[in-house]
């Protein structure tokens, strides 16, 4: 029996899809999900090619109640720059989950989990961070310091951000692009402690090995979203600073005592507080999460294969009729 | 920078792409290569949904020296057939190996998996079987108890075929489509047992979980290749018969153990051989084979990621400008 797959490029999800409170709904809606048990994830599978500076992992969750469920293949090939490519690119399937057939191949270079990854930073500050929220600070210049801001920004809508970043450079442009996109007051600051002691919301988006937070810059009234650990050795919080916030979400806790601030707290011996809440499990409410404005919360994001789901699903829908069908 | 991404569908991957001694070739060199242990092949992702009695796969293969690597998706619906659709389709993703982006997307619905299926039996085959044979057998009846016998024609010309299955009439129709298809006589046999009597090349297809084939059934001169246990539990070879050949040969040992004949062999506590050689080491020649006419040989096809990636390039290659460009 024939049937018919949309296939759809980078610059038309482009054109249809933007980080907005749908997005952020959808994400939310997985990570709720995710809380209840019945959600299927199997373990990431990375394949390492270090003879050619590579590596490929692949995604998928499944999630009852969602018509479909994703792949998503992400390469990085780290000598691409040196070819004037990207490193990392990729694409996300999308099947059924009544037949099993491919519904679309959304050829997206990632973007989907830009999208999904920020959205991930929205849902974490909507339950987690103070209710008024008048700094934001982000670590890091990339796409993500950047968009990780515009989604907090949908749900704390702050009037100022700070950005810190190894190269000034960089952080003055992520800056000037921020103060563009929201219409707010941005300022690089060069110094990270000063970032973190004017933020009440602060954001971590590097692929550091040592922390860029220390454990006595914690404040009352802060709330951090490190999403930039997601491998074995990546780490960017003092792994004190877990044990003496008053609260530590992980997204998924198997994968943060693997890949994320966890796994360093663990190593070191500190982490003595048994299993830490995961944040679908706030959103249901089988967890609690922050006590008061006062309070300091840590949310831990390495990346979950529903959030693909989701967005894949998300992405789905909203393409309408975009792209090029392919009949079967 | 953009670049071209082919999309073919299972109709034209038919129409271009066929099981012959090319496809054999390009499988064979992929499990040579298995063999220098320089192919990265990272453990299958496998998600089992169970409240919809469905599944997912997810194989890749790294081989350095090929221009590509794929990554394989495999569903399985088995509630498919009462909507009259088959339960196992997919698509294969093939990435180029210097520099990770999408080269094509094959939606294949598994049509080259069966390519590359057959073509690891014929490889077995090859290095395996007598020199001559002039009877083989088939159990099963499906599509691969055909592409099999087909296969194993093309690098043994044997002028008779016998086919076994539970249902009489399917082995009736097999044995008449591999008549009409290899101009060879083609009978059912009723009994298995003769079957394997007759027979100098027999291919097991079943997925069956209790032995179609028994140790005493094993006579000299004999080649046996089971390809049809894949997962845990399944089993087509009685255990014994392992040990009493003169030689078990694994396409993976590791996977194998798990989910091929060998699986029920450790768990009888009746394997004592030690690590079996694989398919690749024998074409390798790091291995030995077959070592006179009379002897009696096994072969375990599991199924292993080299091969995706093997007959992707190959498809890739074949494929020519046929199918949709999408520029992204």
């Amino acid at each position: 029996m024939s049937h018919d797959i949309r296939i759809v490029t980078e610059s038309q999800l482009r054109a249809a899809i933007g980080l907005d409170l749908t997005a952020v709904d959808v994400i939310e809606r997985a990570f709720a999900a995710l809380a209840t048990g019945d959600v299927i994830m199997p373990p990431i599978l990375s394949m390492d090619m270090p003879d050619i500076n590579a590596e490929v992992d692949v995604k998928t969750a499944y999630i009852p109640g969602f018509d479909g469920f994703a792949i998503k293949v992400s390469p990085g090939f780290f000598d691409n720059p040196t070819l004037g490519l990207a490193s990392l690119n990729g694409l996300m399937i999308l099947f059924s989950a009544k037949t099993g057939l491919v519904e679309a191949v959304f050829l997206d270079n990632g973007y989907l989990t830009d999208i999904r990854t920020a959205a991930a930073g929205a849902v974490a500050a909507r339950h987690l961070a103070p209710s008024t929220v008048e700094t934001a600070g982000v670590i890091g210049t990339g796409v993500q310091a950047r968009i990780q801001i515009e989604a907090a920004h949908l749900v704390r809508p702050f009037t100022r951000v700070l950005v810190h970043g190894r190269d000034p450079e960089r952080a003055a442009t992520c800056a000037r692009d921020l103060a563009e996109t929201l219409g707010i007051t941005a300022e690089v600051a060069t110094d990270p402690a000063a970032l973190v002691a004017q933020s009440q919301l602060v954001v971590t988006t590097t692929p550091s090995r040592t922390p860029v937070i220390k454990a006595e810059w914690l404040h009352p009234g802060l709330h951090i979203t490190a999403m930039g650990s997601d491998q074995e050795g990546k780490n960017e919080i003092a792994p004190r600073a877990l044990l003496n916030a008053d609260l530590y979400v992980c997204d998924r806790v198997s994968q943060c005592e693997t890949s994320g601030e966890l796994e360093a707290a663990l190593a070191a011996g500190l982490w003595t507080n048994g299993t830490p809440p995961e944040l679908g499990q706030i959103i249901a409410g089988t967890a609690t999460g922050r006590t008061s404005d006062d309070a300091v919360t840590i949310c831990d994001l390495t990346g979950t294969g529903v959030q693909d789901t989701a967005i894949a699903t998300h992405a789905r829908q909203a393409m309408g009729d975009t792209g090029t069908t392919i009949r079967t």
